[in-house]
């Protein structure tokens, strides 16, 4: 959504309150939507419709697993950090009459309107956060979720589809180390057996903590029905970026989840003595690592994508001995498959090339690879019109729960504007009027929407 | 000793064998050498003089302490396979009726003639590995040292001079994680308190190993009385370069050991997503890194020095996680120290330029430094004209007990060609007519002195 304010004219203040009971409001107001990035309308987020308002909500969240040396947050799957956050969602989900559930996964759902009647409207993000993670990166989607359904009931809207607020569990994939375990569980894209497998780094399974934790693991498993009920699903999310601050803008929609995948080189030279051996009898793969880390860079700039070398092991890994072996993982993602194809080929490329000349054998396996996840396009244009011309659409590295159910339902996405583009860190940040411009945007969407 | 034979004419096969008792022959061939790099004489080493050949005395220590899967040796200080080896090397003493003792630091000797006469010439090296290193490193100039003393008994020879073998205690410093425990002590470089604080990777300390290989630890210290008998120490060792294979000498002598230092570089940047952040947002201390990488392998060339990261951690060290700290250790060493600092200065001015462009804080510390070590020129003159001229005079980027005594007494260092350079690996290879010319030399070094 453009920072500049749209030509609509805000919403009354005055406009009366629906009964939260009833979970919808009337349609009447579908056409005068909010501006995003102005002053919030007086009253915005005052407790009206039943809810706390915005800066209640995040302030009740804010201590919630921080830490107090790192101020980043640890709220891992299934911990007591979790369990408070999955309280702090079902008192939100209660003080505004919504139907609270909980489904076979674990993942959390506050309903308004009749879940079973179909075609329902779906927004919400996650409340776990990756170690020493950021206040926004999940939780920005469902607090802003509730906010927008605090404000289409002071708009005085009214539901025609049912509509939910969800928090997936474990979406960071920070304990048992695979992201979207909620999401991917019910749309069965994780098996039981591989579910079951998962352990975290004490030994504990992943049963066992959900079972610690109060649910029941022997239910985890594919969960059709439920996603049959949704007819579309929206989560907003913190950018993991600059785009938008870049262009200028507080809301943009997600265009697609770019392809990733993740390299390993394996680069095997010499074992010697770091004292002894002439620099010409050396086999050293550091050497070719580190061009190998400077191609990367290079061949990514040129094409317009990323490429990262995070992680590394080297052996023997000694002081005073050429390696015999380094071993480095490269993670690269592109907006296209034909690109990501030619960032990743040029890299081998000039691996090899450095490798030759420095007696190094190079063997390069790809671990993992996700292919592009493109949102629906009908949906994207629907919310691309609702929330009017001009609003940037963006691609995006980083998975999602939107990105998993998008294989079986509508997804969409919008994202909020990041001013340093920083996430997985307590300096994660978005600014207060662009969260106001996040909860607005999402409110016409869901009034779009919901209330035709 | 140059490879091509030298115009001396070998001694005759059927020479005398001296008394072993008495521990000398007599001098009256001194000046007739071998040839370093011919056919070993007839009969060399076959036993004559009271001990086993070269070959009986390799095929002894070969099984010793080898590592069935790697075929490396695994002879760490004050385990069973240094004690086989010990026992080894008192038998040979025995064997050849020299005098037989211990030191307060676990070094062992081997005296022919008394030790309490002074002015000792003093040969020998180590018998302890690093992990799966080579059968050469240490044993080839012990076996060596008998096999010379055989051949001056074979000769004829008598002594002058005491003469001692020596085998000194934990030189690669495997197990404790310092070099030359048993030298440094004897020549007070290293504090009885800091020898006490030395652990193994299970805890144990070095006076309870000692204890446990049936040594007393509080016997250990300084020992000036020992040092004050030397009147000169020459230690023979493998190569660990391929300086000798490429002038084409079978033995060369020490001129010094490279002044050496290890640095730590501190790259710190900033933890990010891998997938969402923009390259121009990033400060990535892994391009910082194999930049200076890169830079030190430049730098070395330039001068001819040596310049090696082989060992390197990394923070969060995940896949998808832009780093947020990169240490990488340096280890350089050169010829001279005005030399070494140059390299080190300009790998360091390297790493903090592309640090600035990196946006990436670099701190660079000074670990540890060993300045040069000059054998001393007296005795290394000495040596060359008893060896004939054009033998080659070479320093070495490695550590010995040599250079640890040369604090204290006059040392000197013959090494024996390396075909490949290999060292600290089951690779390690020295050819067995090198090993000969390296025997034979010692035996010239030993009569010159000792037999005057």
């Amino acid at each position: 959504m453009p920072a500049e304010p749209s030509t609509d004219a805000a919403r009354p203040a005055d406009a009366p309150a629906p009964n939260p009971a009833r979970g919808a409001g009337n349609c009447a107001s579908n056409h005068a939507r909010s501006a995003a990035g102005a002053i919030p309308p007086e009253g915005f987020g005052e407790g009206r419709g039943g809810g706390s308002s915005f800066q209640e909500m995040w302030r009740e969240l804010a201590p919630i697993g921080r830490d107090a040396d790192t101020h980043g947050y640890r709220r891992h799957a299934w911990t007591p950090a979790d369990a408070d956050c999955r309280a702090w969602f079902r008192a939100q989900a209660e003080s505004r009459g919504l139907g609270y559930e909980v489904d076979r996964n674990g993942n959390q759902w506050a309903w308004a309107g009749d879940p079973e009647a179909g075609d329902a409207v779906v927004t919400g993000s996650h409340l776990d956060s990756v170690p020493d993670g950021g206040a926004f990166d999940g939780p920005l989607g469902v607090v802003s979720s509730f906010a927008a359904l605090d404000e289409l009931r002071r708009r005085g809207a009214e539901l025609t589809r049912p509509l939910a607020i969800t928090n997936f569990g474990d979406e960071e994939g920070a304990r048992f180390g695979l992201a979207c375990v909620g999401s991917r569980l019910t749309a069965g894209q994780l098996t039981v057996e591989a579910a079951h497998r998962l352990r975290d780094a004490d030994g504990v399974s992943l049963p066992q903590a959900m079972e610690r934790a109060g649910y029941d693991p022997d239910a985890i498993g594919p969960d059709p029905e439920r996603l049959a009920r949704i007819g579309a699903f929206v989560e907003l999310h913190v950018e993991q970026g600059r785009a938008l601050d870049l262009s200028g803008d507080a809301v943009g929609i997600a265009s697609a989840i770019w392809p990733h995948g993740r390299w390993r080189f394996d680069f095997a030279g010499e074992a010697n003595h770091a004292g002894t051996t002439r620099l010409v009898d050396r086999r050293d793969p550091m050497l070719t690592y580190a061009e190998t880390v400077l191609a990367a860079r290079r061949e990514a700039e040129l094409a317009g994508a990323v490429a990262t070398f995070g992680k590394i092991s080297c052996e023997p890994n000694g002081v005073n001995a050429i390696p015999s072996m380094v071993r480095g993982w490269l993670d690269s993602r592109a907006a296209d498959q034909s690109t990501l194809d030619t960032v990743v080929t040029a890299i081998e490329r000039a691996a090899r090339e450095r490798a030759e000349r420095d007696g190094v054998d190079l063997s390069v396996v790809r671990e993992s690879f996700t292919p592009v996840v493109e949102f629906e396009h009908a949906l994207r244009d629907e919310i691309a019109k609702i929330l009017g011309g001009g609003i940037p659409v963006l691609g995006t590295g980083a998975g999602h729960d939107a990105g998993i159910l998008s294989g079986s339902i509508p997804t969409a996405m919008l994202f909020v504007r990041n001013p340093t583009g920083v996430s997985h860190s307590p300096a994660e940040f978005a600014g207060e009027d662009d969260c106001v411009a996040g909860v607005l945007a999402l409110a016409d969407v869901l009034e779009g929407l919901a209330c035709r």
